[in-house]
């Protein structure tokens, strides 16, 4: 099918207008228009060959939200005109242990492939959510209620798995005690982390924000925190030494792990969802005091993935976000950069419809 | 008390007899005479000012087991003539919420209190097992079975429980499958190791003994090891990628963990007991990947410590061994060092009895 969509051409050169050809669906492809598509700052990492190994031409976008146009002769659960969200990953090989337990996210034989800068088990390359369609198998793609606000749904599909899936992992699956007796950390108040902090609050553990910069305090009671500690301050942290019993850890940028750590109680886990691109330096006796864990998680599996979407629209959140068109796309790139938005850029897509 | 043993004057002084006091028995006090210490190689780091903060004069040694010579009014579980032993802590609060659960090890009030190197709440210094003698609350005196070998047992009181408990909490405790069906790894076949080796085993996991050294497979197997990898042939790791549900890493020499980390199937977690003196290195991305843990652990609280001893006990599992005697101490240390011990040396205190 033909697309068309805004794509860096090389690691160096902007991202800009781009006609390209999509596969004609399968019979259980979902064809989606899509309306929104949020900005993730691996879009930005990716396009700009931070990661190495990208696929060029590369369409970004892993947030995506939209209308079904058409569907496959297999496809059961959708129908044209239903509201539709694509994820992060667009297949796995659905046969492995995790597949087989809908945790596809880490399928074990192959691995999942990502909605944008992968190639298929068939060799072709996938294309994201800066598009007007995307196609997609059926299994990868989520229903969304009639009356959640579609584009600040979009960051749910990255930013709001990527929290909501430790935080259940961890506050629930392993626990051995009542949420709401919990004391949980979320480091970083951006992206990922405003939703960490929203997730925490309406699970209804203690929920403290961490955070450099005493101008966010306001806003993070605003979004559930109970406590605030700015982590600049040493007497702070020192107060909650050995307290928490879980700490979502979202930042990308170098930090001193150790310092998160001292802050965990007896069996406590603090979990990476962020990718600082250097290694993590950690002292061991971090670790052995309290039987410490330090974790890591990735996205998450697509039944808890719409059971985020169906929580996220009972209780009415969504991603607190700022609308930008693709005119601006440099601009937003510059101030994600910067941790300059609260908290997600989406983009308008239907701007990219073709006449 | 009078007292008599070995002793570090400074952290450059060889170990050398020293005549010391210890205080007059407490009514909860239980006095022991000591038969056995093992040598661990944290007496030989501590002993050499090696770790920071050390108190010296130093009377090393926390793996003893004797017979008690005298009881305090309060002490129920102990008459003279008993068979006692003594591990890695004298005291803790009691009181907290972990030393309640008896993890007295993971005492948040104050921390547990050394059997050597270490002050006691009152100030006091603590002396440790190369010695005639130990003064210690009846809470920390474990009970020891008439048949089991008095010098073998010596070392689980360290190198036991350390492996033990771990093993005890990720293969039971917070397993969600039966240890029967998990592969177990075990890092370094030395004091620590080779006890984690025979838990492991006894435990009914398949287990997978890691080494450098060829020369150690054979051993490896004899001690109860499914596998053997030696970790310098990549193609032999590569083949186990993404497949253990547990390693415990008894490493303390620097070592890469994202080597190990990178074998942990979904949900598994790497467990270092032994303490590297530089920081870890840690990828992100070998976090990320499987939802994995990196965690530690610390010795272990009395009622698994006794309960380590009983199933030692009942299983006829002891330390495989080397006698040594203090006037070769210091060549002992030496081949510690270069891990020249099958696997473990205990030193025979008989040899410290005032005439």
């Amino acid at each position: 099918m033909k697309s068309f969509g805004y794509a860096a051409q090389s690691k160096t050169s902007a991202l800009a207008p781009w006609h390209f050809e999509r596969r004609e669906p399968k019979p259980d492809d979902v064809v989606v228009q899509i309306d929104y598509c949020g900005i993730c700052h691996s879009d930005i990492h990716q396009a700009r060959g931070e990661w190495g190994a990208e696929i060029f031409p590369m369409v970004p976008g892993h947030e995506i939200t939209g209308h079904v146009i058409a569907v496959g002769s297999d496809v059961t659960r959708f129908k044209v005109g239903d509201r539709a969200a694509v994820g992060v990953i667009v297949e796995s090989c659905l046969h492995c242990e995790n597949c087989k337990a809908s945790l596809e996210n880490y399928c074990s034989d192959g691995g999942p492939r990502d909605t944008y800068n992968a190639k298929l088990r068939d060799g072709s390359p996938t294309y994201g959510g800066y598009s007007d369609i995307i196609v997609t198998p059926e299994h990868f793609v989520h229903t969304l209620q009639p009356h959640v606000d579609m584009a600040a749904t979009a960051p749910l599909l990255c930013a709001g798995i990527t929290t909501y899936s430790p935080l259940r992992h961890w506050l629930f699956n392993c626990a051995k005690k009542d949420v709401k007796e919990m004391k949980v950390g979320v480091v970083g108040l951006g992206g990922l982390g405003h939703l960490g902090l929203k997730f925490s609050h309406a699970f209804g553990a203690h929920t403290v924000q961490f955070t450099t910069s005493e101008s966010k305090v306001e806003d993070a009671k605003k979004l559930g925190a109970d406590e605030v500690i700015i982590t600049k301050d040493p007497a702070q942290m020192a107060k909650h030494a050995g307290s928490f019993d879980f700490i979502l850890d979202c930042v990308s940028a170098p930090h001193d792990m150790n310092a998160y750590l001292s802050l965990i109680k007896l069996d406590g886990t603090l979990c990476l969802v962020g990718i600082p691109e250097q290694p993590l330096s950690v002292h061991p006796f971090s670790l052995l005091a309290n039987r410490r864990s330090l974790a890591g998680s990735g996205i998450g599996g697509m039944k808890e993935t719409q059971e985020m979407l169906d929580f996220c629209a009972e209780k009415g959140i969504g991603a607190d976000i700022e609308m930008t068109t693709y005119d601006q796309l440099n601009e937003a790139y510059e101030r994600v950069v910067k941790g300059d938005v609260k908290y997600r850029f989406v983009l308008d897509n239907t701007a990219l419809r073709q006449a």
